[in-house]
């Protein structure tokens, strides 16, 4: 009965975390060891990845969205008969819960109120606004981005997502009303949103993407999100329109400079909300490595297709 | 062909609000004169109510949720032919928005990290919290719970919702695998749920409904929201539980007693997060009652049922 159930090994830790057998067991395998193993779930470095595998073992789990380090470390080449996935857009939710959380703490006005000590009711009712109605283009609609429209869709807002092709982009819970722009035509966009998530990944191209001019074409209530690389923005561009009021506000859980050194401006100004890069912190991207993992189980049992698979002859 | 144009009169007020005049006009009716009217958008008080209507008005739309006063006034009785609409459900949308914000703000660990002018990741990172896969429990399922439920639903919430019939809560984004409990088994709720939203109405018997047993059941990264009436939560049992560390925090938009005085705990606790009930300022108040008024001026045009038709005589 036993060598009918499929085993996955988890390497290289002796003590395994809990949450990862817990998903290897509620999706119906079993845990068991590396030589008895069908499957691995690797949470280790690169260079400690075995140089042979039990020949059994058909699939490794990695637990890095971005595995170029496997790459250089040669483990796929190693492996020609092994399927190998990655955790790409395992991380995604919480990010875009971050991303939700600050602007939504931006738009109704939050910081000001967290701040008060006294009840200011009329003092503050004209600056809570609502998404509802309005417009929040996302730039740059990979993982995060996807995560990101679902959550606004309920609000209300109308969301532009931004990408390299301008392919529509669609998945569960994605609202068929979503317009997608192409990167090479967002200039047209800035003065036609209300707000901006900047999701994009850091690239040349994506450089100071939100600067001076930019910043000029939003309105003065306006939140400006970053939860992608801190390049992605000005940062003294964004400095100079916060304090002049060009824009409403910004939310940002990565900087530039990062860390964000004290007595920084961004520390101080009253529409400025900073988070220390932790939209995505250790405890929770072990739980969504958790159900990543569940799911993918669940399909090799089933021998379906599994989720992020790494092509190695691309790298990624 | 003029004549052939529905004619919609707003009173008392000579200067009506564009917004309320764009939802007539996107609507596809006209705005003009009372006498030359269809129907009339009442913006003013019971008292001021004209006596008589020309024959020609059908239907009044009022301005309020609650239109005790135009009960009292006699309003419906003195026009038995009219049908009456109120705003019942149309300002819910921004308390519900209000309320998820709180919420996240405090899950994700906002107020500690909007006070810090230093760089704090690894202070931080166990604080970050996230609704993925946690249970919220809606205490009052009226308007405002069935507008949050599906904002909560793609940030991978579980939902209980509490209502008087315990009847299953359905709706437009309302998942089927929300949970709904009659509110005579409220006590079983409590050590079962992560976080709790209350949004039920001030009754005698819901003042202090969550009170020191109830907040001693649930978890010490429970928050509590509240966006109904301070009432309902006993506020001396309530700042004890965020001092002791018995919940993680609360977010509330109303507070016992309102205004909330001067140098009251809950200005200063940490993980106290107070708005001075301005979930649902004026100007959002507005908005929302424009795109009421806009759905059921097309209703009224086709000839469909109108939302929120009040029943003379029940008064509601």
């Amino acid at each position: 009965m036993q060598e009918s159930v499929t085993t996955i090994a988890i390497g290289p830790d002796r003590q395994a975390p809990r949450l990862l057998e817990k998903a290897i067991v509620g999706a119906g395998a079993r845990v068991g060891a590396l030589d008895d193993a069908d499957a691995l779930v690797w949470t280790g470095a690169p260079t400690a990845f075995p140089a042979t595998l039990p020949p059994a073992v058909r699939w490794v789990q990695l637990p890095a969205a971005g595995v170029e380090d496997f790459f250089a470390a040669g483990v796929f080449a190693a492996h020609p008969g092994v399927v190998f996935t990655s955790a790409a857009g395992a991380f995604s939710h919480s990010v875009a819960e971050h991303a939700l959380m600050l602007l939504l703490a931006g738009v109704r006005y939050l910081p000001e109120q967290l701040r008060a000590t006294s009840w200011q009711q009329r003092e503050f009712f004209p600056h809570v606004g609502s998404l509802r109605g309005k417009t929040v283009t996302i730039v740059g609609a990979g993982g995060i981005g996807r995560a990101l429209i679902p959550m606004l869709a309920p609000l209300g807002a109308h969301v532009i997502a931004v990408n390299r092709s301008g392919r529509r982009v669609t998945g569960q819970g994605i609202p068929a009303d979503v317009e997608t722009v192409p990167a090479d035509q967002l200039a047209r966009v800035w003065s036609h949103t209300d707000h901006v998530v900047v999701a994009a990944p850091a690239t040349d191209r994506t450089r100071h993407l939100v600067g001076a001019d930019e910043l000029a074409r939003l309105k003065p209530s306006s939140w400006v999100i970053n939860v992608a690389r801190g390049s992605l923005v000005d940062t003294g561009a964004l400095v100079h329109a916060l304090s002049a009021g060009v824009i409403g506000g910004a939310g940002l859980d990565v900087t530039d400079p990062e860390p964000l050194p004290d007595g920084h401006p961004l520390w101080t100004l009253p529409n400025a909300i900073v988070t220390p890069h932790d939209s995505n912190p250790p405890q929770l991207r072990l739980a969504a490595f958790a159900d990543h993992l569940g799911a993918n189980v669940v399909r090799f049992l089933a021998g379906e297709p599994l989720h992020a698979l790494i092509d190695p002859d691309r790298g990624y």
